[in-house]
């Protein structure tokens, strides 16, 4: 049960979708937020590995539902899919990334402990590998943004399933007509 | 100097100023999140209140610019102005607020250190305080969004003024103008 009364199934609407609904004032600059981050084109990250910044910062914060989605989303459109994901989120050290993707999930890794534990280093290091200025932006806003989302999810205590096929479910969706219209109608 | 190339003069536009006048695609949704967290009306929440929590939260994370903008918005909505925002930065416990502030605030400082620390008990007093279910909601998610702005100002290296000054002219134009139209156009 969630902290506060939806008004509706949670069943129906999982995680970060029954706030949503609840509150579609708030929805609507969340889910834009979400799209341009991770789904805009053209963009030096593809959105699988933008997706794949997002379900390992939702794994370092610890939230089952936005770790488990963005899994998903990021598997689902990655040529190496749910293996790669695996191997990110279990030790990014050794996960077979680019070097300039490792540094950046570093950089992810750092924003997600705070703001103040991205050092010049980390920067020098992502920038050495070939990150760009926007790529380092992103990489910091995504990160950030998943610290916000994983926080709403988990701060209302919204239901998260088991079933990973309800993952993959929402990930047909998402990969085919994005943030926003990715919640169910019904 | 901030840990990506802005394109411009961090001193004229410091703190998120500068990554939002670097990526405007992002600031849109970012503006358009804190318009309708922080200032919308009508609310059960004062936009002084709401700005308080933020203020709050941003002390927690221990962002100086975030903190310094959000406590001089704060003090310019409400009656008690700079005073009652140092009480409560200062000890939340102590501070002469409502029952209901005050176990909002506390559920915002779960919410900072973690989504999962925000119990059905810390719900249950502010509930018994007075509080609905949106503004539970609302303090979720500024609290929340604070932990990504406050990431996103401080990840990027972002310069922070000392001069108080600054930051009550910038909550002279954000209380007037709203969020987005806060952005010095020079």
């Amino acid at each position: 049960m969630a902290h506060i009364e939806l008004g509706l199934d949670e069943r129906l609407f999982p995680g970060i979708t029954g706030p949503m609904r609840f509150r579609p004032e708030t929805a609507e600059p969340l889910n834009a937020l979400a799209e341009v981050l991770l789904r805009s084109l053209p963009h030096p990250l593809t959105p699988g590995e933008r997706e794949l910044i997002a379900a390992y910062v939702s794994r370092l914060n610890d939230c089952t539902f936005c770790c488990s989605s963005h899994s998903a989303f990021a598997a689902a459109q990655l040529d190496t899919g749910a293996v790669l994901v695996d191997q990110v989120l279990t030790d990014v050290a050794s996960a077979p990334v680019s070097n300039k993707l490792r540094a950046l999930l570093r950089i992810a890794a750092a924003v997600q402990r705070s703001g103040r534990e991205v050092t010049g280093e980390l920067v020098a290091v992502a920038r050495e590998a070939g990150a760009t200025d926007l790529e380092i932006h992103d990489t910091v806003l995504i990160a950030a943004a998943f610290c916000m989302f994983n926080r709403y999810v988990d701060g209302l205590g919204t239901y998260a399933p088991d079933d990973p096929q309800s993952y993959r479910s929402q990930a047909e969706r998402v990969v085919r007509h994005g943030y926003g219209v990715a919640l169910p109608t019904g």
